[in-house]
């Protein structure tokens, strides 16, 4: 039930924005979650679904001048919160602003709208023998502009970078409306602060990412060898899988699946995976020395005592792909569930398994547990019912957290911080960073506009 | 002639530091220039040779208390000026501070000292088959914390990144001598604002760096081959390394010599280099693939023009490589040498040599240019009498610096802005980046006695 009267600074961007300007119930009930789980109480006054620029600019303006908080959102495919509108605030949409302006296969670049999905955008570049290699696996359904502001990683990452390394300039609207062009078109640059890295992974805090000039590479010509192998138990993928890094061999794909997910996958599937073993490695090798690699990757698997088995066939591969993509939706069968998406150095895989197991012992609740083996990050999922997080949940994931911070990792390798992890920001970062961090923030948005209360 | 009554702050420091404080003639000297020929009117009041954190801290602590300017310095082999020291500040030299701290092969890590030399350090990883990519061309004399402090590029950078890429973690000694620690050792995370990256490149600037964790890599395995092609003009050759990008091959090293330097090279070496061609690109592929690149690459330069030979023996390579290596002594036998680094997108590349032509006939000049082809990156050496660079050279600079921006790229793609680079700074910027980067920089030190007058 919309309020009687509009608050001034809605009028101010009806009249300034027109059918940009949305307010009908069904959008800012969609604006008030995003793929956390997470709900604000009370929807925000208003989306704007920006179409240009110049729109992106009107609205900082208004909003400034009014005070109004406002919260950028892309897909709203997080995971941590970070795009929710809640009351008072303005929900600034770039989904609608989704070009693709350029392509420059000599220069390997392309320079994009923010609100283009990362797969529209790779099916536009794949005719050009081209890619953006962040391949979050919500990359079917979240933006680049998203992507970036999250510095997303993937299950490619280990061998083809983060969000971070893709990104050579930027375009950005500051609180007050003014435009910013950070970063430039030739792949070197050093030409003082780089604040296109700064902006990178900033979660919407800093500006809003109007436009940006990314990094492409070559598509890798030649078949993709894919190994799937079961385990007795999980410390034994993990030691593999640091094997494998340890034998210096960078597959494009390493995924470690456990028992527990395992168990949920299989549910779904209607297939007896838990019968093959209590924990799934998932590798793929590409590039010239795919074939060569995976042949040693398969002896190597098997010595570390894995029943592996290779293909180069694409529908055995699928097969093989099938059991890590049926995570997700295994999950969410289960109940609500928290992502968790802690990361540690590689050698401490194993050690990390042990520590939720022991936090799983301890709380007594079960920890599906998948990994980008290859970069060290687990995403540990926490089912339970209900829209809200319970507390106890929320003691048995700050225990991780504590655990990913002792073995020399960070609590989120991913997902950024958002609304969820603020109460664990300033544990890690320690206090003289955290106030650093923030007086950086009001560098850029002196009159902390742009989404108060996340992250910081 | 030391002055006869030392300044506080340096009777401050002696009590403190005791012998790591230097006010000797000749270390005062060595501290006004740097290898950008560029020297101080005046030299600092003291040299700070830290051993420790805890000196640099003590040192920043007592500079604080005192007002006075720090500048910190690595090796001194920049080329815009960045460690020079002058009236009325203190060097702060982390070259003492030059243990390697770990080495975890696991993990493809180590954790270093700012003060160890680039060239040391990947002699000590090579027993444990690991290399730090980062490879300036002054790899043997440069230091890693330099290195990071002007994100130093290479001649392999356009296949193994930039040294930003190979930063994981830093440990920073802000202006009031509180200590830092930023990033982590796992290769993911985005835990708040990535104040790593940020510290990368900011030319001390910012803080101190006193402890590195950075990426390594496995020594690629196999033969390197080497590839040696004259061109006509250069062009010809620019045209023909373009083509290898176009062709989706990723060589190791790729770097253009224009005829202008082959004329030098030639002179220094007794060698009738200029016969075989104008201009000369010197290739190189590793890897799985190199051989098969390499058979591809030479057919490619030869169909673009290019009289190319291909050697997979040692001594030959090493003669193919000379040329280009002999380029920075060739410099020196002609004069002073202002070595520029302007950086375009690759397919700018004969543009920009067209443009640096231009300049050559309005300024009645010769600018001996070499180009890192495969990044776009291109060193054009003004060569003159006398220590300070003369006005009609900052002028052809000055225009080549906005064709290279005019062209999509930047006035520094390696080296810095420094001293020499300031009044360009704000150009390229813009004036609202410009200011924002001031205000960052008044977060990270507030009294403004971290490297005053240099980038800003
Ligand atoms: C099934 C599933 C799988 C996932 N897998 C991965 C994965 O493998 N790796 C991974 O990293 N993440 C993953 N995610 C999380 C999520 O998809 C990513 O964080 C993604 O990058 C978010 O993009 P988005 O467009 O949905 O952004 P949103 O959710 O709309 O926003 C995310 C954050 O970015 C900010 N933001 C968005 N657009 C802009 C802009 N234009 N300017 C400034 N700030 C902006 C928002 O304010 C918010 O803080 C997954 C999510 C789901 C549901
Ligand atoms: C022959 C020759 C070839 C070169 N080739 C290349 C090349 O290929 N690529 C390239 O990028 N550069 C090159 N350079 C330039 C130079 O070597 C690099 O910039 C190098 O990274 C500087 O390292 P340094 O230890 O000498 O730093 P210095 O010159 O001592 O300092 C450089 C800057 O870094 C700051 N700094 C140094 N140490 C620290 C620290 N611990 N904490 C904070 N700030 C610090 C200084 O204040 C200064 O601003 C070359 C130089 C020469 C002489």
């Amino acid at each position: 039930m919309p309020a009687a009267t509009p608050a001034p600074v809605v009028l101010a961007l009806a009249a300034a924005l027109g059918s940009s300007v949305v307010t009908d119930a069904a959008a800012l009930r969609d604006a008030q979650a995003d793929k956390s789980g997470h709900r604000s109480a009370v929807p925000p006054l208003a989306v704007v679904a920006a179409r240009t620029v110049a729109e992106v600019q009107q609205t900082l303006r208004i909003a400034s001048a009014h005070g109004t908080p406002v919260v950028t959102r892309g897909a709203g495919t997080g995971l941590a919160g970070g795009a929710i509108g809640s009351a008072g605030e303005i929900v600034l949409s770039t989904l609608a602003m989704d070009r693709l302006l350029e392509v420059n296969a000599a220069d390997e670049l392309a320079v994009v709208e923010p609100g283009i999905i990362n797969a529209a955008l790779n099916e536009q570049l794949a005719p050009h023998g081209l890619w953006f290699t962040p391949d979050p696996a919500s990359r079917a359904i979240s933006t680049v502009g998203g992507n970036i502001a999250t510095n997303a990683g993937g299950l490619l990452c280990a061998k083809y970078g983060v969000t971070r390394d893709s990104v050579l300039g930027l375009t950005v609207v500051l609180a007050d409306g003014r435009l910013l062009e950070l970063g430039h078109r030739s792949v070197k640059g050093v030409t003082g602060l780089d604040l296109t890295a700064l902006m990178v992974g900033s979660e919407g805090t800093l500006g809003v990412i109007v436009e940006a000039t990314v990094r492409l590479r070559r598509l890798v010509p030649g078949i993709t060898p894919t190994i799937g192998a079961y385990f007795a138990d999980v410390r034994a993928a993990a030691a593999a899988s640091a094997a494998v890094t340890a034998a210096g061999i960078r597959p494009a794909v390493m995924e470690l699946v456990d028992a527990a997910s395992l168990d949920a996958i299989g549910a779904l599937l209607g297939l007896p995976l838990r019968e093959r073993g209590a924990a799934y490695l998932l590798v793929q090798t590409d590039g010239a020395a795919a074939e060569a690699e995976a042949a040693q990757l398969l002896a190597l698997l098997a010595a570390a005592g894995g029943t592996a088995e290779l293909t180069t066939d694409a529908a055995e591969a699928a097969r093989l792909l099938e059991v890590r993509r049926a995570m997700h939706p295994a999950m969410e069968r289960l109940g609500t569930t928290l992502i968790e998406d802690v990361a540690v150095p590689r050698s401490a895989l194993p050690a990390m398994f042990d520590a939720i197991a022991a936090i799983e012992r301890k709380y007594g609740m079960v920890i599906p547990t998948i990994a980008h083996a290859g970069d060290g990050n687990l995403h540990p999922n926490f089912v339970f019912e209900g829209p809200d997080v319970p507390e106890h949940v929320w003691q048995a994931a700050d225990e991780m957290f504590q655990a990913a911070i002792a073995l020399g990792g960070t609590l989120t390798g991913e997902h950024g911080i958002g609304l969820l992890k603020r109460r664990w920001l300033r544990g890690e970062l320690g206090d003289e960073q955290f106030e650093l961090q923030q007086q950086i923030k009001r560098v850029f948005d002196p009159a902390g506009i742009l989404n108060p209360g996340k992250v910081f």
